[in-house]
């Protein structure tokens, strides 16, 4: 099998002689793959030139039904991925975590697209900025695609999810990608982007993928392009000083690997619920993919006083780990991903040696089941125990990517946070603990060393995802030795494919750009009530000016007493001025926005549904007996909802009062229905 | 004057042999500057071990608190910073730009703390995330202060505004700074450093100075620490790719010049105002501050069939500019730094007349106001135009950092895009047009090589505060070229120098550590009213469940005819049930909301002052007649407001059904007297 690369709309299959890459559980040929004539260049060329303007066409919802769509295919095709998954040494619960937990990412960055983003092509960045007196000069910070490519430079142990986290964030950004992903099980993935090319989902350029080197595509990017890298430190380092990335300030973010934590708190101790949990996380994060994952537990932080107990319990779990052929429904570790590998990880055992002793395991003599010891990269747990951590150089440095793990006891919680901090920077760590207050306190002194903590007792064990999965919801990544950046994190993570840029100008200016009406723009008033019209024919900035209504003290304590909110203020105008506030008897706020909507609303029924909510609600100057209010609504923005008759309009609401003070601001959301919608509803009663 | 370091709380002045640093007026020596003696490891040790410390006890707030005092002293004292100012080169206008624009960023940050960050130790980012069904494990990013300090490498251009407008984030971000102004103009930033440690108002660590060379500071820094470099590229260049920079991660962001252009529309031909505000823009961004600023315009991008107009215009704008002693009150443009920056603009001049002609300006022979012309760094405006600048190279890469630009012909939109982009990069770039298709168009192609854009036409011209002017509350930054960093926007700018982690946890675990109940966490539930809590008696997660209210058919009229909103939903069941969303008569939002502060509101003057506004409402399930209501209302989050006598309360509010299920949650949002005010208010009537 000779692996492809997919360039320029086709895939290419090299002539030449190719890296042979071998099975992870019995040293087979499985492929050989080779970029040759592959003409980057070209690549990055294609990318900017068709992917980007064909992403850049569609809008973030657009983008993001194309994600469900894909993340539905796979997902129906996903029993050839299981299959070929062995071949890389993963379980099935390995290749559960690589394959579905990369199409579930997708699913995630679909309906956050949709629940969090507009249906529009500019992305808005908080609020505007008030940057003059009279406001007829306004700031407003927005986000727009990249016009480059992002390169995604990905690690050999999660084939799929590794691509998929990446690409679910690029493409709903609006930006095409070339994926790398690590040449020795670039087979699987090759397979999955060979059903993704077919399922004719992405529009052309939106992917493209390099097997092999990847020559010299660094040299042809440019400021709007973007380098994601997940793999070693070393290769991180090189690539992050390559001349072209360092001169055109290219984009770089990187995911490595790091030391990471895992602290038991002192209330812990044998017996409790924490103290198991604790157990049955090092052990799973141990022997789960190997411990060839970036963000397993390699140093358990304990107290001192439970830490011989502590030994005795993970080795007797330890021990129970059955190692074999992956393809084995029994098996509950296969190999790691090459025998390279397995000599690499006994390098760094050795090291981890020279300051801390191995108290289980060993490397060499352990069963296999099902499968030959010598011919599959299998290596058994080791756990080790460091007797002066605070002292000890190589527990915080020396990285054994497998099942390796060393105890680091503590005697108080400085000591902890200290060994915490001596990782310096990690991708994930974690605290077990029932006591909140030690949790507090590990917080505040270690959360700047780590990119996720996750905080385990009792009461959430039964749902946490555990230490070592970064979570679509969640930012993945972390300072210093983790690689100093981030990914995932909903649409934090599409950000890191978009520039933002401050706007400066007229208020209708902006609401020009951003298709967001701002206060001060130009309002379009008409004779026609804006709530007769479909949300086809609504236009941001149509406004509707309301009559006035005054408020008396007889409707206003109707108002108390139909709600029953007989609040002092609003009872008897003598206690109210004891309120530093008030200089007499108010009208409630609820009332004011109630008294709005009596202005505002058009009776009868009409394209607009309901009113679903409201925002940033604002009482600005209180409303006494005898005020006269009167409102002005503007079409602020629209959200057309695919395929639901309507879509959601957010009016931007102003109550003021007969001095022209503002009382009260906010925005109203509504469902309009489309025109198609409202020829559907069914007929008036007799 | 022999220029001190201010390093571990001390002056530190060398004896060696400084470099001598001089006059930009008349060349006469004013300073000399050595950091040797300086224990560089020592400061960073410092910063870390007292700087932080102390900042870090404080709040967001008690640290905005702290830039608004100093920002008062400063200017207070601001005369002395103008008298020095002038050996810059800077005329009054210059300097006021310099220092009064300094001091305001720092007001800017103070109030943008106090309103947008809460009174607390840690920011929460963005709302809890659903990460598991029943809810029992939940995720929150949060932000905490680096553990480490912020190096800031500042221009000589601006040695005031410099280091404040780093200083003011990363202060309140919780961060302690070394400050190392360029050494040119250090002797201005020295002074005001002077003041601001004299002041005592900032914390022992939070801020130190080197003035010099930095010697081996930067082997100190690890992944706690942050470098805020503006300057030249090739130095970011080099330190970007400084080893211990790259094995630690340490956070590096670089702000570098880059060749800004500013374009005007096809509309704005002469006799347009637009025309006339662009060729006033054009002069300013020319003639102040020399032309040294890093977001002056470099490339007048202006339709082909007007550029003979322009030009014309230019030039009879730029003749009447008096360039000479920056002194003397009549002098509109001053010296360049030094001599050495006039040999390297006279130097970029040349390589810029390889593709473009001087259409105005000489490089020498022109007229210098009181100054003698060879002692002081003055250079006369120089403006170009370049016949084919789709084709050149030096205009889109070369940029003289004085007052020169050149003007590029554009046949079209699509060329005016393309001559914008062929910057790779810039800070700020503007469009002067009242053609809003046209800005949006250009917005559109061309935002993302750009960190702000300015749209600049009649209705806001007024108001502008300019092209070239960054603001405290907008990003200052750009991509490629201008170095790949951002500063500035507000809190924005704060978050560079916090580290973002996500944790994940039971909900009580997570409301403890943020000091913000969410939903799922514990509830505090007490016989005692929390509406009868002070602001200092109340606690996060103090909780009321209310009696229920059940909606009648006789309620909703009745409420639909006192506040007007007689929408037929609310009136009229057979033509409510013609609504997809409804099943017959349901009760207004409002009515659910204002009945909900009906069971929740305890009438009787108390801590609870006012009701100042609802967040997040929304809207879940309809109520229809007959439906019983009830309430829960959790102290959500507190917000202490210094000096005001009261504190803020946020409130998490659920509205549920007699089925249990949501029928409206928001945040209400509350005012409450602390125990002093309570004391203090005025006695009920009799």
């Amino acid at each position: 099998m000779n692996l492809g690369c997919y360039a320029e709309g086709r895939w290419v299959n090299s002539d030449g002689e190719g890296v042979i890459l071998r099975s992870a559980v019995n040293g087979e040929p499985v492929a050989s793959a080779s970029s040759d004539g592959v003409d980057f260049a070209g690549m990055v060329q294609y990318a900017r030139r068709v992917g980007g303007a064909n992403l850049r066409s569609m809008t973030f919802h657009d983008r993001a039904f194309m994600l469900k769509a894909l993340a539905q295919y796979l997902n129906e095709s996903k029993k050839a991925f299981y299959a070929l998954s062995t071949q890389t040494g993963a379980t099935k619960a390995d290749s559960w975590v690589d394959i579905d937990g990369g199409i579930s990412t997708m699913f995630v960055f679909s309906s956050k697209g949709r629940r969090e983003l507009p249906n529009d092509y500019v992305l808005l960045d908080g609020p505007p900025e008030q940057i003059s007196r009279q406001g007829t000069f306004t700031g407003q910070h927005i986000y727009l695609p990249l016009r480059g490519v992002a390169v995604h430079i990905n690690a050999y142990n999660f084939p799929c999810w590794g691509m998929l986290e990446k690409l679910a964030p690029t493409l709903l950004a609006g930006v095409p990608a070339i994926v790398k992903p690590a040449t020795s099980t670039s087979f699987l993935t090759e397979l999955m982007v060979k059903h993704i090319i077919d399922s004719g989902i992405l529009p052309a350029g939106s992917l493209q993928l390099i097997c092999g080197r990847v020559g010299d595509l660094f040299n042809h990017l440019n400021c709007q392009d973007v380098v994601a890298f997940t793999g070693s430190k070393s290769t991180a380092d090189f690539l992050r000083q390559h001349k072209n990335v360092v001169d055109n300030a290219v984009r770089f973010t990187a995911e490595t690997d790091s030391l990471n934590c895992s602290i038991l708190g002192p209330d812990a101790v044998p017996g409790t619920p924490e103290f198991d949990l604790y157990v049955d996380e090092i052990v799973k994060e141990m022997s789960s993919k190997a411990g060839q994952k970036c963000t397993a537990i390699r140093r358990i932080i304990a107290p001192s006083n439970v830490s011989g107990d502590l030994v005795v319990a993970l080795s007797q779990r330890l021990a129970k780990v059955r190692i074999g052929n992956p393809a084995n429904k029994d098996t509950e570790m296969g190999a790691l991903a090459s025998i390279d590998q397995r000599q690499e990880v006994i390098g760094r055992v050795e090291e981890l040696k020279t300051e801390s002793s191995i108290v289980y395991g060993a490397m060499d003599g352990f069963e296999v089941h099902d499968a030959d010891a010598q011919k599959g990269a299998f290596f058994a747990p080791v756990l080790l125990h460091c007797d002066d951590p605070l002292k000890s150089r190589t527990p915080h440095s020396v990285e054994a990517f497998g099942p390796v793990a060393t105890v680091l006891p503590y005697q108080n919680i400085g000591e902890a946070a200290e060994l915490a901090r001596m990782g310096e920077g990690s991708l994930a760590g974690s605290v077990f603990s029932a006591d909140n207050d030690f949790v507090k306190n590990i917080v505040l002194e270690t959360a700047t060393y780590h990119g996720r903590l996750v905080l385990i007792n009792r009461d959430c064990a039964a749902e946490s995802t555990g230490h070592g999965s970064p979570l679509p919801h969640l930012v993945h990544g972390g300072p210093g030795r983790a690689g100093g950046g981030e990914e995932l994190g909903g649409v934090r993570a599409v950000k890191h494919f978009m520039q933002r840029t401050a706007l400066q100008g007229s208020p209708t200016t902006i609401a020009a750009v951003s298709n967001c009406w701002i206060r001060g723009a130009k309002e379009n008033v008409s004779t026609a009530h804006p709530f007769r019209k479909t949300f086809e024919e609504l236009n941001v900035g149509d406004t509707l000016h309301t009559d006035e209504r005054t408020m008396t003290k007889v409707d206003v304590e109707a108002f108390a007493n139909l709600t029953g909110d007989i609040f002092y203020a609003h009872m008897d105008a003598k206690e109210a001025a004891r309120n530093p506030f008030f200089e007499g008897q108010v009208a409630h706020g609820y009332f004011i926005v109630a008294a709005a909507a009596g202005l505002f609303v058009d009776p009868p029924l009409g394209p607009v549904l309901a009113n679903y909510g409201l925002d940033n609600l604002r009482f600005a100057t209180p409303v006494n007996i005898g005020d006269s209010l009167k409102v002005r609504l503007t079409c602020k923005q629209k959200t057309f909802r695919e395929g639901m008759g309507y879509g959601e309009v957010r009016w931007d609401t102003e109550v003021t009062n007969q001095d022209d003070e503002v009382v009260a601001a906010y925005d109203v959301l509504t469902m309009i229905a489309t025109a198609e919608t409202m020829a559907e509803l069914p007929p008036a009663a007799a």
